[in-house]
């Protein structure tokens, strides 16, 4: 009887392992919220040591939430534009790897690089990524959700796709390994944000950026934010009933232009005496943070909050120069420039992680990270060790940055790279902009701007704004830094803008040092 | 010693047991293969009693494979348009009970009807079918793939919806239990079967019919229904790789209009003498037909093919009145009329079962059957017991009669019920259509024309053609079938068209009788 005894014990045992299993996964859950065009200071959250004036104009309760229960990330950091960020995204690689530098058109083989005086186009990746294709001018590499979704996660990708042009297969976010794709595809905006406006899709006057597969709200007073956070809580539903660990990227196309007002929240914006382009800017923001909150909720309701872990992110900094009220360079204060631009203002991003069982709450991390961390990272937590994957990765995993803001990660290059002309307004009105590579290593930032070749220098430790240009007083970390910056940009092949007076390649920054 | 070894060969078992279901699901994956508009004697296998002169214009190999290794129902059902029989497939109820006699319009609130002298337009559900929700004019129910979901099961919906209207959560195939969603949306129909068009997808071009979801293959020449196959395969892999039971409902927009030229396969029949429509006609159902040999072999190559019910289907019968080519009433011969009708040719369909683990191979049913028994036998074969579910069910499960063709099923009235005007072709040059309701019992065929309440009686043992109208010669039976179809009708609470003239509806077939 002992041994028999013995065996039903056992028994019991693999029972309860397996019925642990199937109500509370080890796995935990993984939700990307990224939202798109948002800058550090769009927000009620300060990212800086204190409140700024930015934080009083913006109202983010759930950021400010998520924040309390979870850790805030003070130097996280994206691409300038924001295909390159959601490539390095799903890749775990660098831009300056993907050759995926600026933002992708809709059109297949359409460059979106604005015609320049100095130099030709660029030959970069210009139909952006494509999963295991033999589609010219993209990137291949194995995104993560294709991992997570072979390894039984429910994969969901909502919102802003923009990860290749129409006729490639990086349109669809099915090939990119999730299994629900709504209202993804190959357009980087939204034509509308009203249901009223159907979201675009008006016959006659539609556009490649009409949002797809939304119809259900067509005609309603349902704004895209609120569409898309319902289908997201929609899709959510069936994997949790299910009891499978699963991964959503809800990407919103809030932030980004057009800039519409979102009806629910404006009114308080312009009683403020915001002008009206930053009043609707402020009421996206809000509409977007409401989103956060309602996912929150929805995950609490569900008892699943606990073993979720949530990234809040954005893709690229503020727009600063175009199509915003108020003066150029204002943004995103005390941070320099904006989107497209490599200073602070055009790559530091709002970062914020909330997982209870993991990740202590109310915590500040201050190690720098960037979004190539994110691939290792996910699939660390995700226990996907060592995936078939064909591409090298530049990111690092943070999960044990994530159990304590008091780990201190290596130092390494973070990169920022841009050999692409974003805008046709001229170089002396925007600042960063345009040509321009840059790398943060520890607290030193080095600019090198590739028109005339020039170097900046910064000490964010002491100048968060990149005010005092340190590269004549400290010629020693300039060069230091030079040096890194090209042989990190050879290592990983990065490409350079050509001149058109010589036909020769830009060189490398640390060439200008005769490296 | 004994009683140890015991138990585990015990657990052996349930070992056993657990991997067989991993590897070997006891639950069948279930396709549904629904064409839009294909008559019955479009294709190349005869589903008369002989080869007819139709079967030899079309080649369809792939429905003949499948015929041979399944079973041919030679007298199914559906009705007259397609958003009834959808709705039907949806809910297991017939149209007389859904209200959805007539095709939705991607407008909301648009009745579709067209206008009549005699009669006002139908009150119909003419939002569609709208789970859940409470939208006006929409009918509630549970559609089985929420069953087939939460059952766990892995639901892909591929192709034409058409369930509900824009502003309707019916719009969105998500919202009746499908976990993917490839191109299905409020439309009826695709604006375009070109990749070259993008689907209709053409900026300022783009109408209501434009085809979602596919944007990966435009600009190539990937015809719609190929396009729709692919991305069938492509979800099918994963329910396949993650060893879940699927349930697939591939719902082609072929052989709809626009009679769009499939450049694969229309040269033969230019070269055959078809004219050029007829021609274009033909090469939409032999793309379609490659579709269903793709997916065969896809199963089979996978090694899943044994315990997979595929249903083969047609929604209404073939177009005949309006933009074919050749004359009126030559399109579903040796059956009368065509799409819109309550004849033979507008409601009996092409229909095949093949589960090679279940059904016997090259067999033949001759059971008379409807769309509505679809939902019963998805669900008995799922193994679906006592599901929760708000409606009252018409359909019958035909799992029995899968299993033999020597089984008969019990005698019931078969209804198909159009009170709506689908066409403004006068009446006397469409047979059959606008303002009709009919009963197949047995062998018996009695056709009640609403707008002279004049009955027509046809012995379909004898007559399959309704040729020989026996309603004067027979009236014993022509009134019992009235009887029959107007208790049936009231126990659906089925509408019937309202005069003008007297404010009054038509009177029920068995009032005619003084019941």
């Amino acid at each position: 009887m002992k041994k028999s005894a013995f065996i039903i014990i056992l028994l019991n045992i693999n029972f309860f392992a397996f019925s642990q299993q199937k109500t509370a996964p080890a796995r935990p859950n993984i939700i990307v919220f990224l939202v798109d065009d948002m800058g550090i200071m769009d927000t009620s959250l300060p990212f800086c040591d204190s409140t700024m004036p930015l934080n009083k104009r913006y109202h983010t309760p759930n950021m400010e939430r998520m924040a309390k229960d979870g850790m805030k990330f003070v130097n996280a950091y994206a691409q300038p534009v924001c295909t390159p960020t959601r490539t390095s995204l799903m890749t775990g690689m660098n831009s300056t790897r993907t050759h995926v530098t600026n933002w992708t058109s809709p059109q297949k083989n359409n460059n979106t690089d604005e015609k320049d005086e100095q130099f030709f186009p660029l030959n970069w990746n210009i139909n952006g990524f494509s999963p295991g294709s033999d589609i010219e001018n993209s990137v291949k590499a194995t995104p993560f959700p294709i991992l997570l979704r072979d390894a039984g996660y429910y994969t969901i990708h909502v919102g802003k796709a923009h990860w290749g042009s129409m006729g490639t297969p990086g349109a669809n976010p099915y090939n990119l390994g999730f299994m629900v794709n709504i209202a993804g595809h190959a357009a980087g905006h939204p034509q509308s944000y009203l249901a009223e406006q159907r979201y675009g899709n008006m016959p006659g006057k539609t556009q490649a950026q009409a949002v797809p597969d939304l119809e259900e709200y067509y005609d309603s007073d349902t704004f895209l934010s609120e569409a898309l956070t319902l289908e997201a809580k929609k899709a959510l539903a069936i994997p949790i009933a299910r009891k499978e660990p699963f991964y959503l990227n809800l990407a919103h196309y809030a932030v980004h232009v057009p800039i519409m007002a979102d009806k629910r929240f404006v009114q308080k914006y312009y009683d403020a005496g915001l002008d009206s382009t930053e009043a609707k800017y402020a009421s996206l923001v809000e509409g977007m943070d409401k989103s956060l909150g309602d996912i929150m909720d929805f995950l609490k309701a569900k008892g699943v909050d606990k073993n979720t872990m949530i990234i809040f992110m954005s893709d690229n900094g503020g727009l600063d120069a175009h199509q915003r009220g108020g003066p150029v360079n204002t943004h995103n204060y005390p941070f320099k420039s904006g989107k497209g631009s490599v200073y602070e203002g055009g790559v530091r991003e709002p970062m914020i992680v909330k997982w209870p069982l993991a990740v202590p709450a109310n915590s500040v991390n201050r190690n720098p990270v960037i979004i190539d961390d994110f691939f290792p990272t996910i699939l660390e937590i995700a226990g996907i060790k060592a995936p078939k994957i064909t591409q090298k990765l530049d990111g690092l995993s943070l999960f044990a940055a994530l159990k304590s803001p008091e780990v201190k990660l290596q130092d390494r290059p973070l990169v920022f790279h841009y050999p692409n002309k974003w805008t046709t307004v001229k170089d002396e009105a925007v600042l960063g902009i345009n040509y321009y590579s840059a790398i943060r290593f520890g607290n030193w930032k080095l600019i090198y701007q590739m028109r005339t070749q020039k170097f900046e220098l910064y000490d964010l430790s002491k100048d968060i704004g990149e005010q005092h240009n340190l590269s004549s007083t400290n010629p020693t970390q300039t060069k230091k830094l030079a040096i890194l910056l090209g042989k990190t940009l050879k290592e990983r092949g990065a490409q350079m803008p050509v001149e058109k007076a010589t036909g020769k390649a830009v060189p490398f920054p640390d060439e200008i040092f005769g490296n």
